[in-house]
């Protein structure tokens, strides 16, 4: 399908993008870029890619496609240092949680540039990040939710559909601020109740292992994801997040008030709602 | 181990509790109960037993151990209507998850009794319920709980623990009241929490199931439990509840300011202490 991929941040999901790549023969030749002289060197031995590189204008040179798979923050700035070095037919995406801020700078910056950014969320990963759990089949039947911009090309937006396809995801296309607004609540908000409610069990740190069921290790498995990376995410898309959470405070108001005012009939409608929800999730 | 165990309530737990004693050879004859003419007929045709009885009393007679597997706000009354046909050495236990209320009420009927209550809270289970999603595995390395109180005949207690260790279950001792405290937070929170947050995404319910990742799935997978059920649970654990939701509300209340601050270097701390949390729930 491609030439030359480079893969920008060979992390969990980095990582599990070549594998998955080199599985589907998606690409002649794949170049991983690497920050650290320690990751590189590991992605050499570890990884099926035919180049590593430190340098990041260096590594996207000759790509058709780039995929940067890096903490949302780090995004704007790796654009900036690559831009000059793109190949002009050059389709550039990313694998970031949010998309509204990253798809406007990439916007202003690619305004003169005759290559493309167009944002993708490829949804999936695991609480255990690192190179070391990478997965080819990580984003196997997964949604990847892509955020193409008012003048994103339709070619460039095709192939990156169907790149994301035939690594086995199903594709949606959203604006980014519409990606936003509903990961915020789909995404977003039960990361940070889940590590909510680990926070709040701290004092049973000790004990927690013996005394939990499955239900507890299930509704906290999301609060062992990457503290940093998730900072980073509530940080860029903070008014959506505050919202969502404003809800689930209305919600946990309702039942604790049902709770306290013995009303248990009520209790179990509330409960009925929560629990056609999830059935239906899983349909 | 016993000649006759009576199984009362074959629903999840009830169910899989027949298979498991007929796949460890626990008990020479297995009878169970059922309320509704449809269960005990599924019953009959479904599962491993010798006999299935209708009426309660005569369900028991000639066990040496009896299980009450049904909601916990049935216990007391099905423990009344069994007490004058029970064994003499018989053992009569449960499986609730609230065990203060029922040890309470066992207390005092069984005061007069030759046979003993000692309460038992085997942490197995899913969100799915019913005879259908029997499991002879349920309690395999699974922790159980038992509450025996102050005058448990030591006897008693040690076959009624062997008989869960025999199912493969880790055994631990604990008053009522301090596994009630416990579980409160460590299961009966993580599980108002899941449904909340299900309850407060409900206008997201056509959405999810195509925009969620794992991450959803796995925290609102609790919150599929019976509504009735858990009604239940909650009503006799009201007071615990209450306070862990204080608790749960004062973490949320800390993780809310420090957004709404940008104050992103501590929320990395706080999702920090989660993460050290669930990482360690699975050392």
């Amino acid at each position: 399908m491609f030439k030359q991929v480079t893969i920008m941040g060979p992390g969990l999901l980095g990582a599990s993008l070549v594998l998955a790549v080199k599985k589907k023969l998606l690409a002649e030749k794949i170049v991983v870029w690497a920050r650290s002289e320690n990751t590189a060197k590991n992605a050499l031995e570890k990884l099926p890619v035919d180049q590593v590189e430190r340098n990041p204008s260096v590594s996207v040179r000759g790509s058709q496609l780039v995929v940067l798979c890096t903490p949302v923050e780090t995004i704007t700035s790796i654009l900036n240092s690559i831009i000059d070095d793109l190949d002009e037919s050059c389709i550039v995406t990313d694998v970031g949680s949010v998309k509204s801020e990253i798809c406007k700078n990439a916007q202003n910056l690619f305004k003169k540039s005759k290559s493309s950014f167009i944002g993708s969320h490829p949804m999936a990963g695991s609480e255990k990040a690192g190179m070391d759990h990478a997965n080819e089949n990580l984003f196997s039947s997964r949604t990847c939710i892509i955020t193409p911009d008012d003048k994103a090309d339709s070619e460039q937006l095709k192939k990156l559909t169907l790149f994301w396809e035939y690594l086995g995801m199903k594709s949606i296309l959203m604006n980014p601020q519409e990606h936003d607004a509903k990961l915020s609540q789909l995404s977003h908000l039960p990361h940070l109740v889940s590590s909510v409610l680990a926070h709040s069990l701290h004092d049973k740190i000790d004990e927690a292992p013996m005394l939990c069921g499955q239900g507890l290790r299930d509704t906290v498995r999301i609060a062992g994801g990457s503290p940093e990376l998730w900072a980073g995410i509530i940080e860029q898309n903070k008014i959506n997040i505050l919202e969502s959470v404003e809800k689930f405070e209305e919600s946990f108001q309702t039942v604790r008030n049902l709770i306290s005012q013995n009303d248990f009939n009520g209790l179990q409608e509330f409960l009925k709602q929560g629990s056609v929800f999830q059935e239906n999730l899983n349909k």
